[in-house]
């Protein structure tokens, strides 16, 4: 056992760190105003390898393990939640294709999806299907050698300014096998996308609902064999719920550091802040939850890397743990700074809005619990 | 013992039940989105008395007990938290004016403000000061028979927009015996006004800071004689946080409502939501604490009322427990929609802004604990 | 609404605490250690009323309301937890012999069980029922002008050391109309009482199984008519529920009182506990809950006492948060002890083991949920 | 990083589980119902080298780190809480002596130490000190080439009934290094213990008083320097918080797996308890609480075995964390057990009132928070 960061990781760290205050931090609240997809920066993080950094080295990526792609999401997401929370998703669309799609496919996308020239959204969620995958009713019908895709996706993050779409659609029977994924452009013919869709929080990334009108993709745009669309998500969901779960634990940590220089310095009653025993408590719990939260997204990056037979149950404790210790700490670190928490003026009112989509999204923290659940009380669990 | 609304209370209930469905509800969101501060819909409230629910009938108010207030508050609240938030505070100023002032400065201004043709705001708040009144340096010097206010608030509710101010200064020595009230016409000599502050939530009423430059007002526009200001700021806080503490319940009430039709309508796996018991239990809770909330709060305005000599510590444990409750129950509601939550199409993102500042307002939930514990530690309480 | 006690409650809570500290907190550690069931004092509370509140006068009874018995139950519950709790479930035996027995069991059995003379419990529960009551498998068989009874009970406090048994049995089909009620004298033929159970706490009332073996009880030994005893027992359950609420919250009270004396005077860094205001955070949280427990409590046997529609609803609510919170009240309590909190020379870790149950008892806290839920999503429900 | 056991940590943890279940689990509720001090299985874990695991091999022990120790006192735990904890002190004893002591000492003590021959107290806590160690009264007095030892001693584990004390006493001024530490043989002249005290749990390890009068010890009993004693105790504290932690956590994990067992066995309404949603999310917080906390005791006792400059502030939170998530767990582990979670035929309520004091122990968690947060405001924290 080994709870330390090895060089390499600290090497990442440090410059994740560095890409996180200095091209993120300073615009995030302008792009949370105006509501800004940040490309060129995007691109720019492209190029210091953020956008394919567990995508495999042959197709052109790092090939880093989740862990260690972890500890550089958490940094990125010290300098801004939401766009963080964008190219996390695009690291899953890129590794996807680079995984699993034909040869010809992954030589026309890879490159520019790694270089940031390209971006990519991953249309899996529907409007009347939330998290049940049975339900979802986009289709794929074979035609000689392409695929002609109907139906409609909702919340799609980066709809509408995105160049490519992995879509999961349903090829076959109404069961979970019954699914396939394909690549779209996401200029394609019949595709039509929603009205930007406003928000609470994530205002750096655009969400649009997706229209397919038959739409055509070639044969070789599919992912994997047909009916494999179901597994491909799930190899996505686990490694997109330590994502989001890393997000979490960024945006508390940049949260904290704040509010703990905050308390510093602001007086009240004729001494700082942080010499008042009840707020001292308080800090301590949120350092510790922090600390918690970390090791657990950690402990899970690791069993997903080691192929543990229980990574998936690790995965949703990491998410509905790490989900919720973050949006508690955003919480209480707004309620440290007091009315300043509540304006825009300063960022902490933006880390409580951004972080709170977390416990919703790639499954509820009520869908966590209930995978939890099953996992441990299954016959032959070795979940504890 | 009797926790049965009366007649007289279900009538008021039921018009601002209407009111608030009629005239709040279904602009809440625009207000909202595009910062809108409804003046008319307000001064619509006033025809109902709604603007002086508290303040004597000898100056034209309804004269109600806090707790009748409160009852109506909770239904205004209902259809727009932060509206109402805004006409509690405009309550509280037209009852210091209509309790306090000069005879001749109540015939100027009592029944503009009770009609609502005037607006109000309170500014006790400073800069450096948050909740410690001792720090208060806005100053008022006597000069002939006149007063000279200089310095500055903060976080002022409807700063800009109001045309009536009450206003706290300092006009003895560095302790609460040296602070005095004042009216003070919005528009006079020597006051400036902040930019809009850009805040995350109650954006249907405009907050700004205000800045008194050498502001002449005549000495029968103090309240109460001079060094009487904090006593009067103190009696207006105990009622304050009984209606911020309303306006939480109203809006939990709200949010709580729509959650129980959404599980009822939303289907996944193929039943709604609804069915579910770990959903369920979670609306037990919901629906629990409410009711233990709106309990608090009704039990605090009843002390007030009795002028019970614990009111004050009653007060403070309202404002705490329905400030957190009702932001649990909001941030809960929110979950249950999924997705849905946290977009503007739906209230539920609305009202969990609205109602997080609460928790710092009128005194932060942490000044409510420190009031609580002295009170229940001091000689002689009689609060246990 | 009149949330104050007027002065018949206050004059019954006067004598209630006398009683309390008079008879029962002096002695309740040495009934703990020792396991006494202390039928003297339990005799002695008979002759203040202790023993019928709610029984109807025509019987001998006082005949108090839900509400005031609750009153009386609290201050006697800070006595002596567990003894309290006893009588209140004599008081429920008595309540329903008196109200639904014939009129010569009436005789027979209300002037001994009022005076103490006789003392009475609650046969409902079954081994493999719990919550469950369409489980219910103890038969009673009509024969002649007799019932035959067979089966068995489980953990029925007072059990063998009690004079009279209300003992619900199943008369007819496998719904909750198959179930009647009988009064049995608790030395009749057939009946076997097994060990007294070693408990955690509770250790002033016996608990044990009992088994019945053709006991023959006369018809007329039967409360209501053959059927109606789950709607007897639902009757009972309400109230119930409300009882062990307020045993709760007596003991809350007690081990609150406790505690805001020992930080007043243990010091630790040279300064009085008090003065810590971490600790004050915890006290102030502590006081708030307790108020909001009691009102709960206290609105629910007030919609008991009004027949109110939605009273099963608030009873449930009522026994959830109290038991709850006057179990985290002990356990805070119990903590500000330190060291001293865990050993028996100081009364918190009985408190804390006393109070534990009561989120058990009378329907499990999820119990609870499963009701208001149930009640709040209920077409027409008028709980909100 | 690395988040596995290795294959020696593996072995280890096997044997201990061996070790618990076969010895200590089978007895506990006996050793906790007669309040047995269970010596001689205590030496046969000596045997197994358990009495000093991480004493240098140079003095007999394993040497181990602390990691390794918490890993086997983990599964220690899951047979008998209070006989582990017991076990951890004795290491700690052991460890000290094997440390501190003069070569004459070591020799003396060590072996029968090491093999359970000998038990061994900790004498720290005073009557009036608590966590305060500057109140530290008893004294120790330089009188030629011995000490005389005067004062009192409160809660010490297994005084009375074990053959070795190390005694921290004032051979200086009243700061910390006034304090001087030593080993003194229990039946020396001048000892004499309290009472057995009663306690709620920690049953199978008796507490009492100790006090001092004109006990003589030679020099070369003393541990290290003159004034050396609060350094060696801070020492000692760290791990003893890790230990104290380990406990919770094996205690937990037991109740946990026996909840497990329950809740597929028990039926309630037609289907085991398993099945009920509602259950099931809280045994998967449960689950990923456990999973944090056990993540916290290893991450902390590793920054310990590394010298970490934080790694008493990681202990600090380790011990907070694990010991509040410990005794959550063991409480509803009991709810889910309903009635049986009470009675003492099933092993819950003793795991509930065991894990109870770990929150006191050792510092209690308030103290553990004021630790942590004055580290993460200190000048230069490495914390976060």
């Amino acid at each position: 056992m080994d709870f330390e960061l090895n060089e390499d990781q600290r090497a990442f760290a440090e410059t994740a760190q560095q890409f996180a205050m200095g091209q993120l931090a300073p615009m995030a609240a302008e792009w949370d105003e105006k509501q800004v997809f940040p490309k060129d920066v995007i691109k720019a993080a492209g190029e210091l390898g953020f956008l394919s950094l567990y995508t495999p080295e042959d197709e052109g990526g790092l090939q880093l393990s989740r862990l260690d792609s972890s500890i550089i999401f958490e940094q990125l997401a010290m300098g801004c939640t939401s766009t963080t929370a964008f190219m996390t998703i695009h690291n899953m669309v890129t590794w996807m294709i680079a995984s699993f799609a034909s040869k010809e496919a992954k030589q026309s996308f890879c490159p520019n999806l790694i270089s940031g020239e390209w971006l990519g959204s991953y249309c899996l969620t529907e409007p009347n299907a939330g998290s049940d995958a049975a339900s979802l009713t986009t289709s794929a019908k074979k035609q000689a050698d392409t695929y002609v895709i109907n139906g409609g996706k909702a919340f799609i993050s980066g709809a509408g300014d995105t160049d490519v779409l992995v879509v999961m659609a349903r090829t076959g029977d109404q069961s979970a096998k019954g699914i396939s994924a394909f690549i779209v452009p996401a200029d394609a013919d019949g595709i039509s996308y929603g009205r930007k869709e406003p928000k609470m929080g994530w205002n750096s990334q655009p969400t649009r609902a997706i229209t397919f009108d038959n739409v055509v993709v070639p044969e070789h745009f599919r992912l994997g064999e047909e009916g494999e669309g179901f597994s491909i998500a799930m190899k996505g969901l686990d490694g997109g719920r330590i994502n989001i779960a890393t997000c979490s634990i960024g945006t508390a940590q940049q949260a904290l550091n704040e509010a703990l220089q905050y308390v510093k310095e602001r007086k009240q009653f004729g001494k700082e802040l942080a010499h008042f025993q009840g707020l001292q408590f308080k800090l301590a719990d949120m350092v510790t939850e922090l600390v918690a939260a970390r090791q657990m997204v950690r402990l899970a990056a690791s069993k997903l890397d080691n192929k543990d037979s229980e990574a998936t149950a690790y995965c949703a404790m990491a998410k509905r743990f790490a989900t919720d210790v973050g949006f508690k700490i955003c919480d209480q670190a707004l309620q440290l700074y007091g009315g300043y928490g509540y304006i825009k003026e300063y960022p902490m009112e933006r880390h409580f809005r951004d972080v709170r989509v977390h416990q919703i999204l790639e499954g509820t923290n009520e869908i966590m619990r209930l995978i939890i659940a099953r996992r441990v009380l299954a016959e032959g669990s070795q979940l504890l």
